[in-house]
C-alpha cells in the first residue's frame, strides 16, 4: 500500500509518532497532506488556504499529483479566483516531492516535534482569524498547556538592538504578566523578545516562541538553550516543517502568527524601522488590542513605539496592569469570540498599519531569500527556495539582471552586493 | 468731578499712563471699572462676567454702587439667572472701595504695568474663547510685539519638580518652535515653565508668562530676575491688579488663561498630580490641540503625561516638528477662526479632562486661600480675601470647625494643621 505515493509502511510510525495519537486511515491522509501543503506552500499563501479549505487537505493533495489538476481547483474557485490556479500550480509544483514530506516527518520525529492540524484539540484558535492566511498545520515542540494558555497570552515583542532600559520594562511586563494569568508569546530574537521568554520562564510562566524555520533548528543559534528550556516547558511552534531555514519572508509571516494567536500585543522597544512594528501591523490589520510603551524622546530606541501611539493609535501602555487592561482575562478575547469581527469594524475603525509600507514586493523579497551571493543557483533551485514559479523567477531575474542586482554565473544565478 | 467717588485730577493721568495712550471721558470710565472689576471678582466668575458683557463695565460698576443694584442686574440677566445675583453681590460688595483701585493704579504705573481692556488693539483674542469666564482685564508689563505673538504661540508646561529629561526635553522644544516661528507662553514656575521661558530668550524669541498675582510683585522669587526679562523683552500678564498675591484657586484659573491664550498646549513632563495637568485640562475643554511628551515609564515625573496620552486623547509628541503639527502656522488657530466652536463639538469630541477631579469645590479652595495658620482673620475679611460672601464664609467656617479644619480664636479664625 502506498499513500500519495509513498510507502505506508514507513510512514505510518512517523506520523502517529508527531500526531502523538493513533490515527484512522483518514487521520492518516489528513495529517500526511497537511505536512505536505506547510511545506509546498509558503506562508500566507492565500491560494493554498483557498484549495485546502474548500477541497480538504488530502484532496487537494492529490489533485495536485494528476495531470489536469487545474481543472480540479478551478471547479471549487470563484470565476475571479480561477486565472490565479496556473501561477499557484507553477509556485507549487517545483516543490512537490512526496519523499521530502517524509524526510521532515522523520526528522520532526527524531527532535520529538508534533504536528498540529486546525482540528486538534490544541490548536490555537486565534490564528483562524487569518482567514484564507491561516496556516494549514503547525509544528510544535512543547506542552499541550502552553498551548492551551495561547488563549490567555499576551505578546511582547520590540526590537533585537534593545537597551537596558527596554529590557527593564520587558521584564517587569512579562513578569508582571504571568502574575496576572497570562502567558508570554514572542519570537525568540535577541533583545526584546529574549528578554521576555526569559522573564516568564523565570516566573514560572507559560511562554511560546513562534519560529520562522523548522522547529529543528533553533534560530537564533544564541538562543539555542533558551528555545531548549522554552520547547520543555512551554512551546516552540512553526508552520514551516524541517529542515526550513529562516528567511525575511517568513519572518514577516511569522509575525502575522504572533499576532494572530494572542489576545493582543504590545510593542515594549522598538525603533523607527524595527520588525516588531509589523507584527503591531498586523494585530491592528486583525482587530487585536494594540499596546505600545513610550520611553525617553531622546532615545532611538523608543521612536517605534512612539510613531505607533501617534499615527496608529496602538494604546499607552506604562505597566503590566495596563497592559492587562488591553484584553482582560475576565472577558472574552474580542475576536476569539467573534471571528466575523475581524473581517469588518475593528480594521476599518484604526489607522491601518503597512505592513510593508515602500518595501519590494513579497514575490522580490522571497526571491531575494532564496538568492546566495557565493553560490550560483539555477532558476528552477530558486523557484523552489522562494515558493515561486520558474516563470516569475525567470522575469525577475531578468529585470533585476538589468538593474544590476542580480548576476547570471556558468552555473547559476547569484545576488549581486553593491560596493 | 469725582468717577466714582475718586477725583478725576488724581485718576486721569493714572488711567492714561496704563493705558499708554490719551482717553476720552467713555475710554476713562471703561478703563476704571475694568480695573475696579478686575479686583472685584476673583478670575472666572462668572456672573461679573456676564454683568460687564450685557451693561458695560462702566455701567455694571455704577450699578454696584447703587442701593437697588439688584433690580438693576436683575434686569439684564436669564430668570434661571437671577437667583445667583445675590449671592454675587455679597462676594463683591466687600472688596467695593474706589481708593483700593486708585492704589492699584497707581502701583501699576509705577513698575510700568499697562491695563489691557478687550477693545484694546492688543487684546489676546484666544481668550475671548472663554466666553462668560473670559478676563475682564489684563495687567501687563511687557512689549505690544509680545502681546500680539500670543497669535502664534505654543503654551510649554510642565511640573516644577522637573528630571534633567524633562529640562532637556523643554530646552529643544522651546527653541525648536521659536525656530519655527512660535512664541512661547507658561506660568513662570520653577522646573519646566522657568526652562521653557529661558529657551525661548536664549534663541531670541517671544515669549510671555502668565502669573497668578499682580505683575509688581514676581511669584516665585527665585524667578524674579528671569520674569524682569520676560518683561523687558517678552510679556508678563495677569489677570489680577497690581498688589493681588497668587492663591490655589488663581493658580488654577490662571491655568485657564494660559491655555486660551496659546494655539496649543504641550504639557512636557508631569507627575500624576501636577497642577500642568489643569492647564491641559483647560486646553482640551476649549477644543485647543493638546499635546504631551512621553517619558520613561519608570520616571514618576512622566505619569503625568502618560495619563494624558492613554486616558485624555493628548497627542503622543516628540519633537519640536510634532508640537508645531499640532496647530501649524500656515493654518488659522481653530478656534480663534471660529469661536463657536468651543461651545461645541470640539470639547465633546474629546474625553473630558477633570480640572478639579476628587478635590474640594472652588469655594472650599478659595476660603483655604484665604486662611492662615498663625494670623487669625475675622469672617469679613476672610470673605474680602476669598471672594466669597460673608454668609457663605460664615456658613463654610462652621462646617469646617465640626471637622477640626479651622478653629475661632479670640481675634478670628485660623487654620488648623494636622499631625
Amino acid at each position: 500500500m502506498t499513500m500519495f505515493g509513498e510507502s505506508e509502511n514507513e510512514i505510518t510510525p512517523l506520523l502517529t509518532a508527531v500526531a502523538g495519537r493513533d490515527l484512522d486511515r483518514d487521520d492518516l491522509e489528513e495529517l500526511f497532506a497537511r505536512a505536505a501543503w506547510s511545506g509546498l506552500a509558503e506562508p500566507g499563501d492565500r491560494m493554498a488556504g483557498v484549495v485546502v479549505e474548500r477541497l480538504g487537505a488530502a484532496a487537494a493533495l492529490r489533485a495536485l499529483m494528476k495531470p489536469w489538476s487545474v481543472a480540479e481547483f478551478s471547479a471549487v474557485l470563484e470565476p475571479a479566483e480561477q486565472p490565479d490556479v496556473a501561477a499557484a500550480l507553477e509556485r507549487w509544483m517545483p516543490r512537490l516531492r512526496p519523499s521530502a514530506v517524509v524526510s521532515n516527518l522523520r526528522q520532526a520525529a527524531r527532535v520529538g516535534a508534533r504536528l498540529l492540524v486546525p482540528s486538534d484539540l490544541h490548536w490555537p484558535v486565534g490564528v483562524d482569524d487569518l482567514g484564507e492566511h491561516a496556516p494549514l498545520a503547525l509544528w510544535v515542540r512543547g506542552t499541550d498547556a502552553a498551548l492551551d494558555s495561547l488563549s490567555r497570552s499576551i505578546a511582547l515583542v520590540g526590537a533585537r538592538a534593545a537597551t537596558g532600559y527596554g529590557e527593564h520594562v520587558t521584564m517587569e511586563a512579562s513578569a508582571g504578566l504571568v502574575d496576572r494569568g497570562y502567558s508570554i508569546v514572542s519570537g525568540a530574537a535577541y533583545g526584546i523578545d529574549g528578554m521576555a521568554h526569559r522573564a516568564a520562564l523565570a516566573s514560572h510562566g507559560q511562554t511560546i516562541a513562534f519560529l520562522a524555520g523548522g522547529v529543528d533548528r533553533f534560530y537564533p543559534s544564541g538562543h539555542d538553550a533558551l528555545l531548549t528550556r522554552i520547547a520543555e516547558v512551554g512551546a516552540v511552534v512553526s508552520e514551516l516543517p524541517c529542515g526550513q531555514a529562516p528567511t525575511k519572508w517568513r519572518f514577516l509571516q511569522r509575525n502575522r502568527l504572533i499576532a494572530a494567536a494572542s489576545r493582543a500585543t504590545v510593542v515594549l522597544e522598538a525603533g523607527w524601522r524595527s520588525g516588531s512594528l509589523n507584527t503591531a501591523g498586523h494585530a491592528a490589520t486583525l482587530g487585536r488590542p494594540l499596546g505600545a510603551v513610550p520611553g525617553p524622546v531622546t532615545s532611538a530606541a523608543s521612536a517605534g513605539c512612539h510613531r505607533l501611539i501617534r499615527d496608529y493609535t496602538a494604546i499607552c501602555v506604562t505597566n503590566p496592569d495596563e497592559m492587562a487592561e488591553l484584553s482582560p482575562l475576565e472577558a472574552a478575547p474580542a475576536l476569539f469570540a467573534d471571528p466575523t469581527a475581524s473581517m469588518t469594524s475593528p480594521s476599518q475603525s484604526r489607522s491601518q498599519l503597512p505592513a510593508e509600507s515602500g518595501s519590494p514586493s513579497p514575490e522580490l523579497v522571497r526571491l531575494f531569500d532564496a538568492l546566495s551571493v557565493r553560490s550560483p543557483r539555477a532558476a528552477a533551485d530558486i523557484a523552489a527556495r522562494a515558493g515561486l514559479s520558474i516563470a516569475v523567477v525567470q522575469s525577475l531575474l531578468g529585470a533585476l539582471q538589468l538593474e544590476g542586482e542580480v548576476a547570471e554565473r556558468e552555473r547559476g544565478w547569484v545576488r549581486v552586493t553593491r560596493a
